[in-house]
């Protein structure tokens, strides 16, 4: 198993055999952190989209429709990209459709891989366990911001590929490793000075977070099968 | 002074009015570390050129020339990459051309900034205390190799970043000096897992590394001046 972390969106053409690799979308604050809390909230599955418009045809046919961009919940949709919104006497058996500024666009690109994985700090473990029960080769795709590396992505990486020490990892996960090494004693204090988070906090949801700083608290895998993440 | 770090050349186009921007470019094994040693041991300059073609022409008119081309000295050329090619009885009061993968790419695509400036651990502490007396906002620019991230590159802009802990940093800033945090009490260790290292070592080269891992060695700073890296 090769083990490679992709830093930023435009560095994503770098990954050969995409279609024999198993690819990890990460996208901390908040997309992967909001899908794996709805599937776990008992959602049946969300259904990411890319364009608005495309989110607002699910809408117009009844869906539940969740969507955000440059950080602000797009009018008229049920939910924004925050995981509080997304409640379980809501969301329970029902399809979340989802469209996210950066996280949705990033699942669709990597979607020609052997499997498409949803990440977060949340369910961490289970996804180290599922990715190496799949023997194949690693992806780490960081979302970022609007195509720049940001720092929650990137040590989500270095968590996921620190568990792979015996394996053969390219120089940013090296790097993400060391990084995640440094910040681990206090993840939501090594982001403080972060882009996203005070992006965020200009907006008044720290507590959001706080919340995608919580490391496995939830056992499950969000995975892409025929358009859809389900478990 | 904001301080913003690209991580690879791929990124280069997110940096806004390079015009008023100085940039540090970084090609730690070997380009910068060699230029660095180079006007250390009193060469006048030291021409960076992107091709090999126009360092052939170079040598023609009788300048000494050195180059390499995934790692390897070119043929008929002076010197290679290694700063043990340059020693003092050689190079001095010459003017150097030098051609390199990575590295003379990078300065010629920083060029329109306010000023290139090289750096290395070699000349770290005089880049810092040069670059600060400057004011102006810092691009710390990272080589990599053949356009993908490289450790060796990043833990140095995390070593600079590290110094302006008052400065405005971006995400990528942010977790180089992380990564540095971790790695500093022993860079030669904390490299040798890395890519570079495995294609260096392989080559013999060995002590290339330990030599360009050496920190503050050196009291200078080459930035460039019409076409032309001066002290």
């Amino acid at each position: 198993m090769k083990i490679e972390t992709i830093l930023s969106p435009l560095l994503f053409k770098q990954v050969e055999n995409l279609e024999s690799k198993v690819v990890v979308v990460i996208d901390i604050l908040r997309a992967t952190s909001t899908i794996t809390t709805i599937l776990n909230n008992g959602a049946l599955s969300v259904i990411p989209v890319k364009e608005e418009g495309i989110a607002r045809e699910y809408k117009s046919k009844g869906y539940l429709v969740g969507g955000e961009r440059n950080g602000e919940t797009i009018e008229g949709f049920d939910f924004g990209n925050s995981p509080f919104h997304y409640t379980e006497d809501i969301i329970s058996q029902k399809d979340i459709v989802l469209t996210t500024t950066n996280g949705t666009k990033c699942i669709e690109m990597a979607s020609q891989a052997y499997q498409v994985v949803i990440g977060s700090f949340l369910n961490l473990d289970a996804v180290v366990s599922h990715i190496n029960k799949l023997n194949k080769d690693i992806v780490l795709f960081c979302a970022g911001w609007k195509d720049k590396v940001n720092l929650e992505d990137s040590l989500f990486a270095g968590a996921v590929a620190s568990s792979f020490t015996d394996e053969e990892l390219d120089d940013s996960s090296l790097l993400t490793i060391d990084a995640y090494n440094a910040a681990k004693g206090d993840l939501f204090k090594a982001l403080q000075n972060s882009n996203h988070f005070q992006r965020l906090a200009s907006k008044g949801v720290t507590k959001d977070i706080e919340y995608c700083c919580q490391i496995n608290t939830i056992n499950l895998v969000p995975v892409l099968k025929e358009g859809m993440l389900v478990t």
